[in-house]
């Protein structure tokens, strides 16, 4: 980036670039829902959000890039993390959210799109690990909590157990390629509140010190 | 197929057509271990196995048409049920085989390379579900044994415990995109033990008949 269009951007962050930004990613996310990453192409995207080819082309480079700076943005968005006050109804709540999302079109198309660029493109793979790592950190509150309360074993490994919520949705969506819904929420949400209880989730160090 | 190809198939089982297909699975194993699914190219799987490009196109048309012929072999190879007499020891059991079936670099490519063809290719995803509904079926015995032995709830999920197992090692790695080892074994066995054991897979109508 040039020192121009770096003091362009700092000038003014919800300018031109921010909206340019905004547009893109929202036409990403509607060509993922209309056609699928399969479908997704630079040519589509610029026809979709009325910018310039060869825009996307200087600040996206191609399809991936284009996903990575959806990761990005999407990592970078405020989500409510439940606090009910009980581990079980907090992680209830946490895998009706993950079934929310991923009951839209977009979203799905989204986690595929991902899925498949991270196989291809090394940077995409590194935007995905980090989102969902920055991701469970955030919801690893829930655990924390729950420990603080004395709900769980001592040295219940958080970011495991919000992993364990979500794994199966992961699982439903890519391998079984089915539907998620609540049903599998209830179970997910279920499944991870009695492996955390029966310490599953912790450490063999601390298991057996 | 022509009934002259037909009839040459079926009467020469170990035949040429055998050898021609193990060949070009083995290499297409093989392109995947080194180069990925993106690297994965009909010339490449030709030169690999010795086989003619034009039969390549012909038989399974594109890159996809590979991993769908993959899948199918794979899905067909009698794979060993743990047999311990003890639910906790057979799912610890099928835990290390997936971890130690994954530890294998071209594996690995195989599952980065069969759900990034299932985004791409409506005939790849239903090979993908139908292979691993087929294989969570078998080691559904795991559990049906436990429930004889009146180790498990009542109406508990067969598959729904399978699933359980493996579904961690696909997050980890599609999504966290690290590496599986004996650790993520023992805690997937250890979860998925301890939610079956809690009734996490009952499905709601037997919990609350």
């Amino acid at each position: 980036m040039s020192d121009d269009a770096r003091s362009e951007r700092a000038a003014r962050p919800g300018g031109r670039t921010a909206r340019t930004r905004a547009a893109v990613l929202d036409a990403v996310l509607g060509e993922l829902e209309e056609a699928g990453y399969g479908g997704l192409t630079m040519e589509r995207v610029a026809e979709r959000s009325g910018v310039h080819l060869a825009t996307l082309y200087r600040r996206w480079r191609n399809a991936e890039g284009l996903i990575v700076d959806v990761l990005g943005e999407i990592g970078t968005r405020e989500v409510p993390i439940p606090d009910t006050g009980s581990l079980k109804d907090d992680l209830r709540a946490l895998a009706s959210e993950i079934a929310g999302l991923y009951a839209r079109p977009r979203y799905r198309a989204l986690v595929e799109g991902m899925v498949a660029a991270a196989v291809r493109s090394p940077a995409a793979a590194a935007a995905l690990s980090e989102v969902f790592a920055g991701r469970n950190r955030l919801a690893g509150r829930i655990v924390e909590r729950a420990a603080e309360r004395g709900e769980l074993p001592p040295g219940t490994d958080a970011a495991a157990v919000i992993a364990a919520v979500g794994a199966p949705f992961y699982y439903r969506l890519l391998i079984q390629r089915g539907q998620v819904d609540d049903a599998l929420a209830a179970t997910a949400a279920a499944a991870a509140h009695a492996a955390a209880l029966s310490g599953a989730f912790t450490p063999p160090a601390v298991q057996d010190p």
